[in-house]
């Protein structure tokens, strides 16, 4: 049994995802990050971060692991299932390659776009543009990528794509009204959001968690 | 032959200290991101990103491969060297959890810090005192880990120290002047900041490239 420590954020819902897919066995603890449930001192010696998504892995192979960090997570469960991420070889390295792309770039700075554009009271217009002006950067190396290949990776959907899914799709809501213009002239990103969406287990992973009793 | 594709910033250095921990034989290409030499077509066909470090590795097992993002290409030379990072087991999560630690928030924040502190002309203050408060709080993270355990993954140092290390230099060095207070609290880390630092290999790699000649 996995325990999910996790809310409905887009780091969140990629280990969702991820359990959905490889239907692992787990059982969801909400973190309510409105409530600032992450700074508790129980939270806090799984997430030395403050962050979700955590997972406890009661049955991995030394003992119970405890894992912060959605990358490593992703690679965890990869590795653990043997599904999503090639064991060797190119197809391999090129998965690690988009996800980290994902999590140093494409994830923090929608992030920081989110702050400054939507969450903030206070406007910083040089950073709004700076966060605006990487975000469609980095929307158009995706385009460029799904334009050649049908997942990230490549060939085949791995946990490249699983990262990206849920702040791909942030982009396409929350960021809606910032983002529109460059979203507009997509049309293979458009294309790999609706396949990747269609998946069941994505769907599923992304209604976790059901704060009104998941 | 590794062909390294990099330049003077810390996420260049994460690749070199590994080459030169690791011993594969590898060639520097410079590519003067001061120039915007990172935008020339030939680099772009290696780093869809737009962004150094990459690496050619004209001997990977199934033919040359390109990889691009400093934490996976601490993850190839890893597995290809079968050196700082475990094959399984708990050491191997542990470590993958602060790359990816360093490559989703350390590295991205303090990035945003030296921007908005100290490389742009305009000022925007929501946006210093944001990135110095989540600099500092991840020093604070850094610190907490460190006063635990000798390395970032553990007992052994390992890819995370690797990747964190030029980039916790960067705080001392060229955002000394915004987080002097933050550091000069962290014995923990300064301890490992020594230790780290006193490896021939990560002085080595700290020196590359060398733009008059490498």
């Amino acid at each position: 049994m996995i325990i999910l420590h996790t809310w409905t954020t887009p780091n969140g819902r990629k280990a969702s995802i991820m359990l959905e897919e490889t239907g692992l066995s787990y059982e969801v603890r909400p973190v309510n990050i409105g409530k600032n449930e992450q700074f508790s001192p129980d939270f806090l010696a799984i997430s030395p971060n403050n962050k979700i998504p955590a997972i406890i892995d009661k049955e991995a192979d030394d003992g119970p692991l405890t894992l912060f960090e959605s990358g490593a997570i992703l690679t965890y469960l990869a590795e653990k299932s043997g599904r999503f991420l090639a064991p060797s070889g190119p197809a391999r390295y090129k998965a690690l390659e988009w996800v980290y792309w994902q999590v140093g770039g494409q994830g923090p700075m929608l992030g920081q776009l989110g702050f400054f554009a939507k969450r903030s009271d206070e406007k910083a217009p040089l950073a709004i543009q700076r966060f605006t002006d990487e975000a469609d950067r980095l929307l158009r190396v995706m385009e460029r990528r799904l334009a050649e290949v049908p997942y990230l990776a490549g060939a085949e959907y791995t946990i490249a794509d699983i990262a990206a899914y849920p702040w791909t799709v942030a982009a396409t809501t929350f960021l809606k009204d910032v983002l529109a213009d460059s979203l507009a002239t997509k049309p293979a990103l458009n294309r790999w959001l609706q396949v990747v969406g269609e998946r069941p287990a994505v769907q599923r992973g992304m209604a976790v968690p059901n704060p009104q009793g998941s």
